[in-house]
């Protein structure tokens, strides 16, 4: 029986006898993405020829990704972030008209349960950092505004941290607000100058790409996510242009249109900064959800 | 600031800035494989054009996969068995002369620890299943006979489990056993006659295979590790040539070299199986540590 009709697998074939192996399907199920996947994955493998003992260290580096994963950390959602990967999926689906304000990657310190907020209020609960006050508006693509739109912004503290990363030294909800939009599409709230900062570099992903030279600091910005009934939500980013790593944000969400200038200005008679942006809604496709 | 020297990223660009951000770096560093693993992941992800929840949910599947692994299960080695990966790396780290026996995977219930016995010593301790006799030979390339090498087996039960599956229904060390060649490079001892399987469909990688319509059997199979001084160790399965499952083994294991026939036999006076079977091995090369 030695010899049978078993066929002798060569380094290709191994990827061919997977897809012939599985059932014929529709685009988007589950044995096409498979059929799509696994030949990538065995180019990638035939290209790097890892040693056993390279191979059992990326198995390990892969446990270790989950195992570090919890309720309050998704180390997978930061390894694709810092690979780009988070970023490119964002672009594939949020493709709106070119003068529309762009989508850029969410971010894991969003909070569902934020507060709203009266215009104009002060959304820095404890009062550290230099003063901003945030002055927006929002139209629509024939430069009409949106009037009604809620407005949910939140960013770190001017040591670079966000609220829910250190629950016991901020106040809860600090920095984080929703504001609704006059009619003339306007809202206004005063914070503070958030910095930038280096994403979380304690665990097995930040180590690895930290070790590899990827940038892993992102330039200071404001987040915000902009809802109005008819129009096409908006998750985005404003950055500070003036931030030396403007243009090596560690998760590639820079995009020329979200980074604007933060003003001198005086705020209650002290010396603070003002920003001033439209955001630019484009309409909601019809039957789209948002 | 609107419209700052920011490049505006189009969907090949993010793995291109990726690139252009790391350091060069010789082949086999971490750079280099960064470099090497991004534009597949990218190329990958414009191919299939996940929307924002089909990546959430495969997020949260390569979460599970970390989360199932622990120390006695190994979730992502059991998703690159069945994806084939495991079999390719496999191929290209063991290259060998085309009359030798080829390696084939290892799979997760080898144990370092196995005792040693004396040749033609039983190794079914429970005594359960068809009896089988197992007579091997280890010759060279040249046909001479390997004298004094090292032969690890281990196998599965007539049900399909090995004794480290079930702790609790076997015996320690059950069908586990090294051996060492006599003057004709023979070795042989007793078992009982293994039954295929079905690899673990109780975490996330067997339930979204299974799903998938991937086959998760393993055609029926005896494993062996060979050492000797001065030869590539060989670690590779004799296949049990009547398996129905043998041209769809689970993890790409399946060589036709490895393939055998049990023939009828009767042992002490009883009816069993007996199986004959030569392993061929190639020198270690110089400097090879096996």
């Amino acid at each position: 029986m030695q010899g049978s009709m078993v066929p002798n697998l060569s380094e290709t074939a191994f990827a061919e006898a997977f897809v012939r192996r599985l059932p014929k399907a529709d685009d988007g199920t589950l044995p096409h993405v498979l059929r799509t996947i696994v030949p990538h994955l065995h180019g990638l493998i035939r290209e790097l020829r890892p040693t056993s003992a390279d191979w059992r260290k990326m198995i390990e580096f892969l446990t270790e990704v989950g195992h570090t994963s919890d309720e309050r950390r998704q180390e997978w959602g930061l390894l694709f972030d810092l690979l780009g990967a988070s970023a490119l999926v964002d672009e594939i689906n949020s493709r709106r008209p070119k003068q529309a304000t762009p989508n850029t990657v969410r971010g894991p310190f969003f909070r569902a349960d934020t507060p709203k907020c009266t215009g104009g209020s002060d959304i820095s609960l404890d009062g550290v950092g230099e003063r901003l006050a945030v002055f927006g508006q929002l139209l629509d693509l024939d430069g009409d505004p949106v009037e009604g739109a809620e407005v949910m912004t939140w960013q770190a503290n001017s040591a670079g941290f966000y609220e829910n990363q250190q629950p016991d030294l901020q106040p809860e909800f600090n920095l984080r607000g929703v504001f609704k939009t006059d009619r003339g599409g306007r809202f206004h709230y005063l914070t503070v100058r958030p910095a930038g900062y280096r994403v979380p570099d304690d665990g097995p992903v930040g180590k690895l790409l930290g070790q590899a030279g990827c940038p892993l600091r992102r330039p200071a910005h404001l987040h915000f996510i902009v809802t109005a009934p008819g129009f096409q939500t908006i998750t985005t980013h404003i950055y500070d242009g003036s931030d030396p790593h403007i243009d090596e944000d560690a998760i590639f969400g820079v995009k020329p249109e979200l980074v604007h200038a933060f003003e001198r200005t005086d705020i209650d008679g002290k010396p603070g900064w003002r920003l001033d942006f439209k955001f630019l809604m484009a309409r909601a496709r019809e039957g789209a959800v948002s």
